[in-house]
């Protein structure tokens, strides 16, 4: 479950609702692409904005669609209630795995989080993928914390939120968690730029966000990481520098996806939740001219 | 509505659902006290950690408790349609106010932000309390953006999360808010320890966390703060100065005071909402000792 290429959908809002078509467009090119597994209602899924039933509905439709590719449901929430009636739901609706952040309001400490975790491993059989995003929760995981969490016995795999942008120092630090980790437990990159960094360091999956919308560009990444084709893997990413660079100026993938799926006629052009805007149409035709000259699928 | 004392109260959490005996005890101290107004459901009101029916039953609760005390009703939540729903269900529950923060998980844009207030000002006719706490929704007004916000014909107070740590330079960031903001528009500081620096710097009304327990202690701050007595504001609000410390000791208030409510034996020891762990023994014992050494009431 938690190696090669996880692809990260966006969940397309339209008005006040899912647009199901829309999403169901988005997976319909994952699947073709065959991508390892699906991270559903992850950030760029927009877990963080839906209520407990859209979430369900979104996971059982992933379910319906994915086929025979697992599926890893985000059960996000600020309070630990919440996330386990998330897990529940998840597992009722066929996740074959669940991907649990630390989403801070007041700020947390590490035995917070790490009874957190414990309590969710002990509702549920499903593993679990630890969700290490400081950008978007606001609390930042310690290796040590990282290892105490993975001897649990659910816990499969980390997502690191980036690795340090040289080869060495990207291998130290995966190097140094992966001490901390009991083993088996996977390491993941996220991070779309990354990617190569993170892979060519041993990540042994690639979270990816591309992969939601680009399923075949990341796919290439992953398999010439499977082959260890170092220099292949870091020129792939470096061909996909004119994306990473539209992440860095829109402050995150989020509002590029929502309005590449646009630019592609998956969704409408504003397909965000609130309070979310929608870039501006200037902003758009940048995107558009991206995926035109990347020739992103 | 927005001037003087605002009492925060906390929400005490006992398993899995609300005290709301313990809820009692505590709103009986501030109507007794007869603070000016009731700040329900804020940050240490744990609002982010309670579903939408608990949160109504909260409102409701403090409604039938507050008498002719106006109450505030916090209507966070990261996305814009649960935060109408929300208000929807405060303005049922008989809410004088709302209080609305830009609680983020993907990075907010000013325009995000401005458009969200906008729709939620449309669609009520309550007073709106524009709640800037960047320690935990990680989005930062500017002043220049408080001022667009305070041309929305409901809003009619800006909540600061602090001031700069001297007389002139809080006097100074309060005059430069101000001119920003539509006449009328009151300012009030939250953060207790800037509470003396704050209220002799302009502001017309403490959003306190310290009166949601101990009233007299912070009525006695505004009282002071009424009759321009500036020296007395900045001696009783230096005396209690040990609690202050508290909270900076662990990370905020809310531990704290969730701490104190146990210690006056109106909650549990534990009423804090998970995946917040409560206090050790020792901490618990320390507040305990403090609480007597100020003789807080």
């Amino acid at each position: 479950m938690f190696t090669g290429l996880c692809a990260f959908p966006l969940t397309p809002v339209t008005g006040n609702d899912i647009d199901e078509a829309g999403f169901r467009k988005i997976l319909s090119r994952l699947t073709t692409a065959r991508v390892d597994s699906l991270g559903i209602l992850g950030s760029t899924g927009s877990y963080a904005y839906l209520t407990r039933e859209q979430r369900k509905r979104v996971a059982l439709l992933a379910r319906e669609l994915a086929g025979d590719i697992p599926i890893m449901v985000c059960v996000g929430a600020v309070s630990t209630d919440a996330i386990l009636r998330l897990t529940e739901d998840a597992q009722q609706a066929g996740a074959d795995a669940l991907l649990l952040p630390a989403v801070s309001y007041q700020s947390l400490r590490d035995d917070d989080v790490f009874s957190l975790f414990e309590t969710v491993n002990r509702h549920t059989s499903l593993p679990i993928c630890v969700y290490d995003n400081p950008g978007t929760t606001h609390f930042t995981f310690s290796d040590e914390l990282h290892g105490r969490l993975s001897s649990l016995n659910g816990v499969g795999s980390v997502k690191i939120p980036g690795v340090p942008d040289t080869a060495q120092a990207a291998a130290e630090r995966v190097r140094n968690l992966r001490s901390q980790l009991k083993p088996g437990v996977t390491i993941g990159i996220s991070g779309d730029a990354f990617a190569g960094l993170g892979l060519n360091a041993g990540c042994e999956i690639w979270y990816s966000v591309c992969a939601g919308l680009f399923p075949e560009a990341a796919k290439q990444i992953t398999q010439a990481a499977a082959m260890k084709d170092h220099a292949q893997v870091t020129a792939l990413v470096a061909c996909l520098e004119p994306l990473w660079a539209l992440y860095r100026k829109h402050g995150g993938s989020i509002r590029v996806m929502a309005a590449a799926a646009g630019v592609l006629g998956l969704t409408d052009v504003d397909c965000l939740p609130r309070p979310l805007q929608p870039l501006s149409a200037g902003d758009i035709a940048e995107i558009a001219s991206v995926i035109t000259l990347l020739d992103l699928k």
